[in-house]
């Protein structure tokens, strides 16, 4: 028995009576705008009525265009990321783009190899969500014109696209809260500091209490050398041996605030009762944790769909400037705080 | 100035002094061992010297490879996803593979077109952790010969590779743990019954209960329509409302109960004072809940290299007949299990 023939480019054409490029052009999201609709609507038609696929790796190659971009995150089990990513696959996927997703367990060698073998694939952009502050491989990227856009994490660079939150306003709702419920005494467990997202916060925590009057006390400031709960439950334990111990612990992230829950159990203090604690994030059910967390809400979802949108813009027109996305955070006040004791 | 001219296969051939079908090998991970590791050596720094980057494109025209695998799951925001991603990846990643990631939020029809436009992507496999029982999508690619895994949740049909957890075991740890404490009014929250997880866990709970002489009883089984918390909450209210409520209930998973934690503390009933509950699959944060919570361990991570490897092993013979792989859960005790109150 003879097998069926794969159906063309062709094939469509001629079922619809219009020229081939036609077809190319319903096919290619962005030049379907080219066409009337009721043109792409026939052209639709037949292509499913005959069964035809396009073959990417052919346009690929006519084009110089692969429709994939690269998406970088250091580990996809830390609960921020997941919805960022569907933010920005959401977005990529309605664009007729797909995107390949990589960990890069915030390893500079294995973050180094992934975009190598992304480039060797020839994807059209990138969006990271790993640069440190100084990230050698941005710089190679913007050097080689890679279309480029960081999420989350931002270097010290300014001439990068970026969709980050804005860190002072989701401090200053924090501090403003605590101060109304009478803290004073305020600690901040800082994260690594390689990271935008640790350095901003740490200032921003800076600026939020001198807008109250209160001058930040050393003592009252420890850093962690990775966003976890074994780091948050150390640097707590550090806060808690100081000489007067805080009234409240503002964690860099809720990770952090996790570990802070752990120490505080283990001394037996209560929470909010003796110590109120504060994360960063709102990462899905903190709001299941005992006490419920008092956090930053960040839009993470709109964050990914916004930076996928910008590398977009930039992959339609190459001349599209860099732009840098601040989102505004919102406080979520729950039960892991409340006045200070006596 | 002239630009310097982009290297060639041929370029790395002539500076090793070898074939260009040697270079070709090396570059192939599914092929490389054809070649002698020293050779292997000088090519593959022949390529660093060079800056040399292989086209897959043009690659997967030649071979008819596109040397990507498709993953669907659910939606990556779901907890017990991103593990099992990382051990796909993983796994591909060392076997040169690239994972394209796409979520399906379980509906039907989103998942058809993922799966089109995957196709038409000419990825090489698909793993699916989306399956229904009754999966129209896995028929279609088992008809076309598409290389296909399924994870976690399976179909009705066993000609397909899987890889899933013994669902009779997990649930024989927990009714052995339960019962050991005292516990003989035990009820179960299913999940949806159009899912191999649901309708598995439903039945082990029964064997296992029948394995200790004690007969389930109607009143103390109550589905959900979906894996989630509200969903949890509104089953555990039934329970909870009827004749006798139970002294312990199983939840079909970690998700599910959370709900029942949140109907509980509604009416102010202590966990597990009063009533012992228990979740399953011990997503990230569980032992962070108050109480920690009591639920069975699936190996994620392993899962996921396993239904990648059994992939790849497809991809490599064509003849590899299909495999079901089940993996043996563990049973984690945490503070959600006590002796009932008398």
């Amino acid at each position: 028995m003879a097998q069926a023939r794969t159906p063309t480019l062709r094939d469509v054409a001629r079922l619809v009576g219009v020229h081939t490029s036609t077809v190319s052009r319903v096919l290619n999201p962005a030049a379907r705008y080219k066409v009337s609709p009721a043109v792409a609507e026939r052209v639709t038609d037949a292509v499913r009525v005959l069964g035809y696929r396009t073959n990417p790796l052919a346009y690929g190659l006519r084009t110089n265009r692969s429709m994939t971009v690269g998406v970088v995150v250091p580990d996809l089990t830390n609960p921020i990321f997941p919805p960022i990513i569907r933010g920005i696959e959401d977005t990529l996927v309605d664009a007729g783009y797909t995107a390949i997703l990589a960990n890069s367990d915030n390893d500079i060698a294995r973050e180094h190899s992934i975009i190598e073998t992304m480039r060797a694939r020839h994807i059209d952009g990138l969006i990271l969500a790993t640069a440190s502050r100084h990230a050698p491989v941005v710089e190679a990227c913007l050097e080689d014109g890679v279309p480029l856009v960081l999420i989350h994490r931002t270097t010290d660079r300014r001439d990068v696209s970026t969709v980050t939150v804005d860190d002072d306003i989701g401090m200053a709702l924090l501090i403003r809260h605590l101060v109304s419920l009478g803290h004073r005494r305020i600690a901040h467990i800082a994260g690594p500091m390689k990271y935008s997202t640790a350095k901003n916060r740490y200032e921003g925590f800076q600026r939020a209490l001198r807008a109250h009057d209160i001058e930040p006390e050393p003592e009252l400031i420890v850093g962690c050398e990775s966003y976890s709960d074994p780091e948050g439950r150390r640097a707590a334990n550090i806060l808690l041996d100081c000489g007067r111990a805080p009234t409240a612990i503002v964690a860099a992230n809720d990770i952090i605030a996790i570990g802070c829950y752990d120490a505080l159990a283990e001394r037996g203090i209560d929470c909010p009762g003796e110590i109120s604690v504060t994360g960063y994030n709102d990462i899905r059910f903190a709001d299941k944790l005992r006490p419920a967390l008092t956090t930053v809400r960040i839009p993470q979802f709109h964050a990914g769909a916004n930076a996928a949108a910008i590398l977009l813009e930039r992959l339609r027109d190459d001349a599209a400037p860099a732009r840098s996305e601040l989102m505004a955070p919102t406080l979520v006040v729950r039960k892991s705080t409340a006045a200070p004791a006596r």
